[in-house]
């Protein structure tokens, strides 16, 4: 079964992003890197799902500031930049697809995804938000492109800590790359072969 | 211009909740107290906006832990209590409506609401998640019901930081409802008046 | 009982200092603002005592961050300064006292003090560093004019968190002064009617 | 030059302690567990000291929730326990030794530590506090020991994150032990090969 990984280009002045050097050490898979630019990344996105005929897609970006590897759940039909992206757009409250629905659910089974990581250690959660900047623009282009026209990909998103070297000289969580290569070597072993989703608690209250 | 405020009962084993002191204090608007419990906050909610006519809902909750006022942007279809509600059920995964939308956007202002907190002198922000517990329930719900039946009215969600007195032997943050109350008064104000939304910065990065 | 409260101006950019906003709302003591200058304060602090003749002595300094009211344990004979004072001085690595101690200890009872904030339904813990800025220099100043010239005093540090104003546009933690000036005046009574401490858990793991 | 380092045993309900993990790959050195225990803990460092007669020490504790490695400063004469160490024992507000003086300042060249741990790629910091467990008590035990009786030691301690597989179900702050070996490897170098300390910024406002 071929598996799709995309890694972000650095963005914001950082000239590594531990997405891309995550990706790249996963084995079995095909690795794109995508540009962190509202549209382009999409666009890239879209060249290598035709170019590779995936079954499974994941797309990986940074969330520095987050201490474990985050399996998103829901991708928001919102583009609101707080800084510019690599080609010094900035949309505010803009929608990712004009006349799509607000939202998609990640089609992985995230609660297996994310008992895969823990079970080889790797500190990993659900989460509820994506944020609204060309993380979560990706996600929603995938999600919109499997909705629209490839229902038989299964596609999700997950977001990986700075790596240390990053943040060494401030206090922020981070991780290895080749740590978080082995939460997403068992992320998309298990949504390779699963059907459906483990029934695991992993809501939030807020 | 009607306002119809919600607050929720205390839960979590907590003896108040700080969503219903603050709603009690903001003058001017019908306060109605909701059940922690799924399903029937919604009830009750229908039955408030049967009884009271409003043309702005806001219903809000607590987010233990946040330190500031948040104007949720999203609730989002889904279930997934990491601890039971007050009636003792715990849906897992679940939507709120079979057969809804994955999601709704609030129609408030958020970036004008967040704004008029400020103004204020209160530390407020938008945020992209409500959760999965009984808060985005209750926040999808209303949504559901603004769409399909009562398009004439603006609603949306606020989240409010824990009560001082909750929180006395923890060093987590803390806001009185007083001055919660002051940041609600400010935001239905704000909601009340304006057509559309101020195109200001505040997205997430993730 | 005499009691000498001391607040500092403002410093780092901000028009308020939520030190001195505090003090100047505790009734019954006498309040003196100190300069945020190493060496300027603790003189001010040292004519302050000559003038009032106290027998409590509570310095009171911001802590930017930290969420509740915190009462310091230990002043260090260390100034580091991460950022220049309010003179433009910033010294690096260099004693308080040239031969002094390497620490005081306060001579507050602290458990007892945050006992009685948090009586008083304020969050309140003990703190077991001041930094190394001008907080920690005039605590330590504090303590070694008490150690050397007058032990019939009772002294010690408390520091508060941002107000609510100053951080309206982030998502850092506050507290209204009001709501700290309540702590200080619980805090203040304690120190004046206790000989020693009470026997309370509120240590620190790391 | 003969170094010694030190980790301790698990506690807290763990099976592993980092400390102990990342203190076994430095190469080169002496490495000796100490029980998590106050007294034994420091009573069994006595004995390493004695048998190995290093002329650095730097012993290595679990700092659970820390993002970075942390070269602590200074050492405080006080047991404050907030749970029961691993005999059952939980001393309050006790001294470390009676009679002795309130703190010492770790004699390792602190600065240059941090820089020689951010210089591999490894997120470092100083902390102004060891807390008030069984670290702080070693740390203190260390230093007097050094100050009564082996002035010829070079000491300090260095405080270290979560290993990845104690937090994998928890969003906690982790670094895997390897990289925390990196970290210690350098500092042990620049701790052996150093006269005095750099001169750079690393303190804390509060």
């Amino acid at each position: 079964m071929t598996v799709l990984l995309t890694g972000f280009e650095p963005f914001d002045g950082d000239t590594v992003n531990p997405s891309w050097e995550a990706v790249g050490l996963v084995p079995g898979v095909r690795a794109v890197q995508v540009p962190c630019v509202f549209g382009a990344a999409v666009e890239r996105l879209r060249e290598a799902v035709a170019e590779h005929d995936p079954r499974v897609v994941v797309c990986v970006g940074q969330a520095g500031g987050r201490a474990d590897v985050t399996v998103e759940r829901v991708a928001v039909n919102l583009d609101d930049a707080r800084i510019p992206d690599n080609a010094g757009r900035q949309p505010i409250d803009e929608p990712v697809v004009r006349g799509g629905p607000a939202a998609y659910f990640a089609t992985l089974p995230v609660k297996a995804c994310v008992a895969a990581a823990r079970a080889v250690g790797v500190p990993a959660s659900v989460s509820q938000s994506a944020g609204t900047f060309v993380c979560n623009h990706l996600f929603y282009g995938l999600m919109h492109l499997i909705a629209t026209e490839r229902p038989d990909i299964r596609g999700g998103f997950v977001h990986v800590p700075f790596a240390p070297g990053q943040v060494a000289d401030r206090a922020a969580p981070s991780m290895p790359p080749a740590l978080v290569a082995e939460a997403l070597t068992a992320i998309v072993t298990a949504a390779s072969s699963m059907d459906g989703d483990l029934r695991l608690v992993g809501g939030s209250l807020h």
